[in-house]
């Protein structure tokens, strides 16, 4: 048996104790103290190892009198995996969830699900409902992931539990959990370079400010726009945030499409593109011919309007069966090391995007 | 002669026809077309080329009637360079601006200063001045460096008239330029090591959220705490932008000084820290017996209180001088490929940090 950390080391032995009998139900547990000079380990190896304990149920803590081996009469038989994700009943969501749950069902793991609705303070309760139903392991999407996030403590903490944790989509810089994600930046560059590629010239952007897939996104057009010496205007290129996002598409985006600035277009997902084409209807602006539009997810809003929209595939389904797999390897697999996996996605052309005569 | 781009080959060809007299002085340029027959390149390259000998007064364009060979009275002789910081006069500028300005003129530049008080908009009139001013490059330090910053477009118009461009401290996400600074990660690491070395246990901290320097070292305070098994209590890390500052002092910071929730703290940079040795005052909490104080760039503030700071050394002079070099590098060698640079930190220990009993 490998055991990642020493804490997960002292962890087993005390279930060894337990399990050969030298300690019973009801029983008090060796000091803080005792442990550490048993296992030649620090106080905070010891107490890391006895709140996992606590966190599976093992052991109670009682203020001031130590810890008791607890009864566990009802210890749970079926892992429980968490789900937290902005969003799940519309969009690209209940794909991803779907494609978690087949791997996790069939592999005879539950779920249980949450969504934060990008708020920060609902994430903070979802995780501890998370850790109050003592998941085994956690798949989360991050909330506003471009922010500094008050949250990180509670993760850490779940991670110092030993509770797996992966990121999907996109990851907290201050935290080392392992990502699977649509590669944001490459698809960034890639349809921009599709209507460079079809001699547009004056490219505008429409970009998420408060995740990391809209900072890595707009990272790959600025990177395409400077390779093939395009001129990047600050004017086209907007940004909007979650709560700012009605207003912005009614002022800056209304004015870039009424005053035709721009003959392309790379939106930041297949939903701000449709309110963009909503737009285009208002303004009488035509797609493709007086505006090539290309987004992100590949969803089915992309094929529901009359044109419908060149869009990066997202990895969807694929995406929540390897995080749901990759889950399932870390829990039952103590040596698994997990690496991030960044999927490339292709864009689906399907008639809004025009070819411009070269001039 | 090698040439970085094409644009670059197209302008010194130009150049050239105007040097052996093919073109002279009030000469009509040939048209954009002809160029990109002539030269077998795109319009954007033939614009590029132009943009630039326009920018070095070579060539004027007028409006509708084509470009045409200036008169060149007075090309300027010595090469200037712009430097671009959020201050100078105080804190730890005014030592780096003195290292860049001593490189320069030992190398015959001159150099024209600006300051954007971290504030976009003052910065992009600072670029502005130097696009007027026909720099030859570029120092930057960045201003708000975590946030998308809106100027990036003229940045990038710069980059395509061949100016080089070098940031300095901190860089933009989006941008590739090359960056030297100090290594805020390793330096947010190493300083909360230092207070956990000396059996620290409740660490706060306090950093910048709008620069990248105060992400970086917050990254490095997380990977700390979560190696030596410390938790990450959401309440004692205290996140500031330019604008909240003296309000997250004044609340956030003093509840948590007022109410001994730490016993040691790390802080984003020496002036920060000489704020919490202010209310370490009004509190009567002494330093450091009843709090370790650590902070960042070992600057003059940091041995101007009675009790001096332990602070990591920021190489200033050093990074001034070598950001001067790679600029001249670039200028005088199109060969030259310049890498970025880290500095490593070390903690100058000077009284601010006590060692506590182990526990």
């Amino acid at each position: 048996m490998e055991y990642k950390t020493k804490h997960e080391f002292v962890q087993k032995e005390i279930i060894k104790l337990i399990e050969e009998k030298k300690l019973k139900p009801g029983d008090r547990l060796p000091s803080e103290l005792d442990f550490q000079k048993q296992f030649s380990v620090s106080r905070h190896t010891v107490r890391s190892a006895l709140n996992r304990l606590e966190y599976e149920g093992v052991i109670v803590k009682e203020q001031g009198a130590g810890s008791f081996v607890s009864d566990q009469k009802e210890k749970r038989n079926v892992k429980e995996i968490g789900v937290i994700t902005t969003y799940f009943s519309d969009y690209i969501f209940p794909t991803i969830i779907r494609g978690i749950e087949k791997e996790l069902t069939m592999a005879g793991y539950s779920m249980i699900l949450a969504s934060t609705n990008n708020d920060i303070s609902v994430e903070e309760q979802a995780i501890q409902l998370m850790m109050n139903r003592n998941v085994d392991g956690l798949i989360v999407e991050p909330t506003k992931s471009a922010h500094y996030n008050p949250n990180i403590g509670l993760y850490m903490q779940m991670s110092e539990l030993g509770i797996p944790i992966i990121m999907i989509n996109a990851k907290y810089d201050e935290l080392d959990f392992p990502l699977i994600a649509l590669d944001d930046l490459t698809a960034g560059y890639e349809s921009t370079k599709c209507l460079i590629d079809n001699n547009h010239y004056k490219i505008g952007g429409i970009f998420k400010a408060d995740d990391r897939q809209g900072k890595e996104r707009l990272k790959g057009y600025i990177k395409a726009c400077s390779e093939f010496d395009i001129p990047y205007n600050s004017k086209n290129v907007i940004m909007y945030e979650t709560e700012t996002f009605d207003k912005v598409m009614a002022e800056e985006v209304a004015e870039m499409i009424r005053d035709k600035r721009i003959t392309g277009l790379v939106c930041y997902n297949d939903s701000v593109a449709i309110e963009v084409l909503k737009l285009t209807w208002q303004y009488g602006i035509k797609v493709p011919d007086d505006l090539s539009i290309i987004s992100y997810d590949n969803s089915v809003l992309s094929t529901m309007t009359e044109v419908k929209l060149d869009s990066v595939n997202h990895p969807k389904a694929k995406l929540g069966k390897e995080a749901a797999s990759s889950m399932i390897q870390l829990i039952e697999n103590p040596g698994y090391e997990m690496k991030s996996i960044l999927y490339h996605g292709d864009v689906v052309a399907k008639g809004s995007v025009k070819a411009l005569n070269e001039e």
